[in-house]
């Protein structure tokens, strides 16, 4: 065929014109506009945002079109420093270790233990704004928080739910994290940075799934940090988005750790444990005419 | 602390043999068995496998647990050559061709690629899958096609379903995959391979979702395999992952013939058309005190 | 800016004709031809090709542009039958499966794991290749294929090769799928299917490497493997290509044996083994004008 | 097989106390320690960084063992920030937008998008790094900058480089990060916090390749970061490294600016644009016995 027909064009009538608009509109973007010796981030000249502007309010500013007052971006830096690890034992961690071990590059390493946090490992504080949010939604019909907390959670276990999302720690009695986040956010609703909402929410949820239970369940990390990007406006994606940019300050530091370890197609323990193999017995295969009658 | 103590456990009051016992059991597998000087897939000592199970069956044997018959065999291997490619438009294969611009080696281009075969991209067959399995269970109460597929058809439409998935498709009127392959599969329920239920079954989601409109909503790729799949008793997320397999060979072939053409950091169009920006003009970022008044 | 501009375009001083040419040649593809209601591989229509040619066959023409004789199809089944699993231990098993309990669907824990088939876990088959056919060139200059391996050893020697990519194996003494692959290499080599220098060479290697030594470095997998991708004339990139094809079989296979068997954010070993932490002991954090003195 | 002996166990002569202690060691770390209701990063309880440390001086003490100065933390973070973006046709944004399109969630989109930062794309920073380095070891030999860098350039022509990394633009004649960022560095030097060697190194690369041209090669964004980690004491690894950190925030921001726009497996232009078909003519399949004569 010629190059002038365009395989794929099902129909191609448009003209070059329309085409090219098309084309051009197909990549939109409100958020950086770039031309010959011009960048601009949110229409900011991206030389005046170098040294004026700090990491964490350009991360601001990139996911949210504004530029945040100081005391925004501090709550902010605080709910990133307190993810930016949990131990070798995650997997997003050692899956960054052993990434290294087999040849990966940086990049590599970090997209797969990045690609990981998904909805069980990465998305419970996302879950956890998702509840909060709800639960705000449900105090436009009442005013008793505790009402509208136990409505809500009773919704989640109807449809299924098994944990709470952002409470209780499978190896934390108390989450070091919970307390000093919950004190600044505290801070923050006293001299009127946030309004301190989500935080009475948050621990609305902890008495009502404690009630009557011999111990406390206790907010984690997942549910304090929930409670500071609901206060900040982010959207439950956005809040597991900024989580993931915390946790790869770990797995770069954990992947270039490895590196200067070395070690080689480094497996998740060490061979001469060795694993059980629970299937069937040696058992010869059979011609291809006496395949397939069992299964 | 010392290495004796081990950080990260919590009430490590186990002995040394309980926890080995335990390690062995975390990597727990029916799949294969490795010794020194032994490997069997399911059982069979792979040197017996090689030369004597052809690659599909070898599939089979590793997902499914027995070797299938050839017949069996013959129409899973249908199923793949169908779904090897739909050309470099594909989000999947533009990405794959990309990445090796970029520097990625071909596991990283294809990782990238696969990667994108999610719920959208990639899952439509599996939820296809799903749909008939529904309809199939709906038939233990009716002896009525029609009437069990306009049910789930119905209870779908009212759980938010926009698509019905594995039919129509953007660009071709008929997919020509479509007729050879369901050709394939009555041949085989002829023969007594399969039963030919679920072909009755996608047929019958045809019709039900054609009747009364102007032009047919034709079964597509997706909807035909995910017949043979059923057929085939594969689950639905299987069905996902050998049409993962599937694809991988578009996917490699193409960031092959990525790197011989060359290239360097290749964007999705040429440079020289450019892009819209929509975003806020040019403004100078205001100093630190007056930000974030307006967010 | 107005669309029209089109940010992005340093000087755009092409006609919409010459850009709608420029972006239809970006894609250019020698394997996929898509029209409305038509796909050609490699100019053959699908409808053709599925029911009449085979996966392997499939994968061979998408890769080098023709279908193979059957004989060389099944030789390059052998290899891929071959390559397909290595146990849970091996890093891109064991990320597949911990990728699943995270929460990664089908696709994200096959990318997750193919990646990292880099240049260490999947790298040692495309090097050993690359080996053999520095040898073959090196048989233009000397019939004795014992001094040509010689000397090309030498060389990667002084280069700095540690290992040589394809023998030896930290586990297997003999590699079971060894004489089996090498046995079938041979008898193709007896009927004319392939030349059998490659095999020759491989030998040769082995016979290079052991001398000397109490006990032989024998061919493993990867070596094998690399004598049958070479004698059927694969380039070394796609000889990694095809590995990565056949191992996200078992890839596939685990994660989808981890998904029935549950399990939520799965780490490398039981939490109750621990870690060891080597670094600093418990300290203050210093006030802000008192850090960095020391780094 | 009984799950004491465990599969996978070479020569487990090993006692019951020796592999646990192996296991522990396996995953051996001097960045962080996990006790139960304790975590500490490089020795400070987290508890007191959250809130007393900044993001950026959080990613340098994970990186280095140690806190920065508010002075050094500066300098990087005015580099992280000019590395957010670079606009929707870099491929790694380009994937991450396209990649949400087809169902991938924030993590998936991000981890195919970081993936590709690879040797070309996230590569030069990298890369620049060790070439200031390495002139940096010639100067230990002569007091001559020119002739230092002449040589080290030099060597690198003869061993096949290109292009020298973190010089010029395809797109920008004058990089507006470039000026900005050196007069940071510039002012660091004259204040001490950094001692300026770098930077004069980066400017003596520009003059040698701009000599006898038209138009200078101007140093541009990686070639310039490239000055600050070095400065800065960060490996070349690390300096790719926290690049991926910064362009992770783009990737993240048009991401999710894409799942607001929404789309439905977007590729990478219009559909109605089209691609070029290069490959061969229709042709019917050959009969199994007529394949392979020519390939």
């Amino acid at each position: 065929m010629s190059a002038a027909e365009g395989a794929g064009g099902p129909n191609a009538q448009e003209s070059a014109e329309e085409l090219v608009d098309e084309a051009r509109r197909w990549w939109q973007t409100d958020i950086i506009d770039v031309r010959p010796g011009e960048i601009s981030l949110r229409g900011y000249p991206i030389q005046e945002l170098i040294g004026n502007a700090g990491f964490v309010e350009t991360v601001w500013l990139m996911l949210r079109g504004e530029l945040p007052s100081r005391a925004h971006a501090e709550l902010l830096e605080a709910a990133l420093v307190a993810s930016v690890d949990h131990g070798p034992h995650a997997p997003s961690i050692a899956i960054a270790r052993m990434a290294t071990t087999c040849g990966s590059p940086i990049n590599g390493a970090m997209a797969s233990a990045i690609n990981v946090l998904d909805d069980v490992h990465g998305g419970p504080g996302q879950q956890c704004m998702q509840l909060y949010l709800e639960i705000d939604a449900e105090l436009d019909r009442t005013d008793d928080l505790g009402a509208a907390t136990r409505i809500v959670l009773q919704r989640h276990r109807e449809t299924g739910m098994r944990y709470v999302p952002g409470f209780g720690h499978r190896f934390h009695p108390l989450d070091p994290r919970t307390p000093r986040l919950l004190s600044l956010v505290d801070a923050a609703a006293a001299d009127g940075t946030v309004d301190g909402r989500f935080a009475a929410i948050g621990r609305a949820v902890e008495e009502a799934i404690s009630e009557g239970r011999p111990r406390r369940i206790p907010m984690n990390v997942d549910g304090v940090t929930a409670v500071i990007y609901c206060e900040l406006g982010l959207t439950p994606e956005l809040g597991r988005g900024v989580f993931i940019l915390a946790r790869s300050v770990g797995i770069l530091a954990h992947a270039s750790e490895q590196m200067t370890q070395g070690g080689r197609i480094k497996g998740p323990m060490p061979k001469s444990i060795g694993y059980t193999y629970t299937g069937p017995g040696r058992r010869p295969v059979p011609p291809a005419d006496e395949r397939g009658t069992t299964s």
